[in-house]
């Protein structure tokens, strides 16, 4: 997060040399926050809860300070399924591990369906932005949002495994007949919230492999490094052209 | 992780005054480990998501070390139903947000059933510790896990709301009446886990608050401070009191 936003402040001329960007929410261990002109970075987390609670305490914190045309982009890494590694997913819609594009939230032990749909203008957007910036390949589709890294997602190479590898390439194939691009683990509920608070939201994942083709990472590490700064990028020249444009209207 | 490294390395006079207990992880944002002696300390971050991914690796990192009699404690805090604040509980059985004892886990699409029941042995011999260190309130019972922070355990004051407060206590009422001490996010996967790995495991929890009287932390930062002492003590405890037992045997 400390690196996104010191790439930001590049990026809008925002940079000082002196600041250090401190992290705002040092006096806790649950998350790290940092923020340059209109821009706050904060981290979330793996998973679901994980990124739920950070949600329910980001929206609040907008609510009280009063934050109003808030997007709300969360950027990090998937597994791909049929794409070229390094790729960038603009997720669509979230889809749970059967396919369907919902998010199942538990209140007082009953489950409440939630819609997982993504901000459409804001993902074309992105894509826009993916062409304008011609570094790498930017598309927008659907993306699978598991409850776990290993088994929840067909992986041969946790501590347990109880399928073969044929039932799992069955799996990810339908997955990719269902159009689903890549696999994470927060969009869902990223999506669900941000759509009952009325924000503006996207979802922008690099895939660091094909999970057609195998569940580990095979890149070398500077290849790897090079891919999680994608979003970054494609996110950075999307705020620059926002803010560019408010500064001057044409 | 590494405060609790630090209390075992006193605490069974492993200290090195020289050793600065490095970070075995510091490659990886996902989490933090420490070890001194035969005890290994990992952060889990929050939520079943977070700790299931740690408990894979962790489970295969074990076997290839060839590590055996091994016991695995997840200590943390929690919110307490019915019970004084400080007290800590030691989870018999953890059960979901409709108080089943099981855990969920969704493999290729389709979701599997997996056992919850925590070593009954073990969470026996940790109120024994209880008993003996005579310094607060320890009990063994029944322990929720749910998927969010907010919505998920009938908290008002989340970014969003829709029950009341009087749905709220009927709620966490029948919490109570089903025997359910405190809630928390991450005792159903790791119970099922270790479980499955032939682990002998404990999940052991202090209580901030008393769910049934409120939604917000209302002790001094000192005395909230010194309530997350209290897992480490008892787990620090139980840890001397087993290694003096191997070394001298009677």
């Amino acid at each position: 997060m400390k690196a996104f936003i010191e790439y930001v402040a590049a990026e809008l001329s925002m940079e000082d040399p002196k600041s250090e960007y401190p992290n705002i929410c040092a006096g806790t261990d649950r998350y790290a926050m940092y923020k340059v002109g209109p821009v706050l970075s904060v981290s979330h987390g793996m998973g679901i809860p994980s990124i739920s609670i950070m949600l329910h305490e980001l929206i609040k914190l907008l609510h009280h300070a009063r934050c109003t045309d808030v997007t709300i982009m969360r950027i990090g890494t998937s597994g791909g399924i049929g794409i070229e590694p390094g790729s960038v997913v603009v997720t669509k819609t979230s889809v749970d591990a059967t396919f369907q594009p919902k998010f199942e939230q538990v209140i007082l032990g009953k489950t409440v369906v939630r819609n997982t749909d993504l901000d459409e203008s804001l993902a074309k957007e992105l894509l826009q932005c993916g062409i304008e910036l011609n570094q790498f390949h930017t598309v927008v589709g659907k993306t699978m949002c598991t409850l776990d890294f290993y088994e929840g997602q067909a992986r041969l190479d946790g501590a347990f495994c109880s399928y073969t590898e044929k039932e799992k390439q069955d799996y990810l194939h339908k997955a990719q007949e269902a159009e689903i691009c890549n696999i994470e683990m927060e969009s869902s509920a990223f999506a669900a919230m941000c759509k009952l608070s009325g924000v503006r939201a996207a979802v922008v994942c690099v895939t660091l492999l094909d999970r057609l083709k195998g569940d580990q990472l095979s890149s070398s590490h500077e290849v790897l490094q090079s891919y999680q700064q994608r979003p970054q990028i494609l996110v950075g020249y999307y705020i620059r052209k926002q803010l560019n444009a408010k500064v001057k209207p044409c």
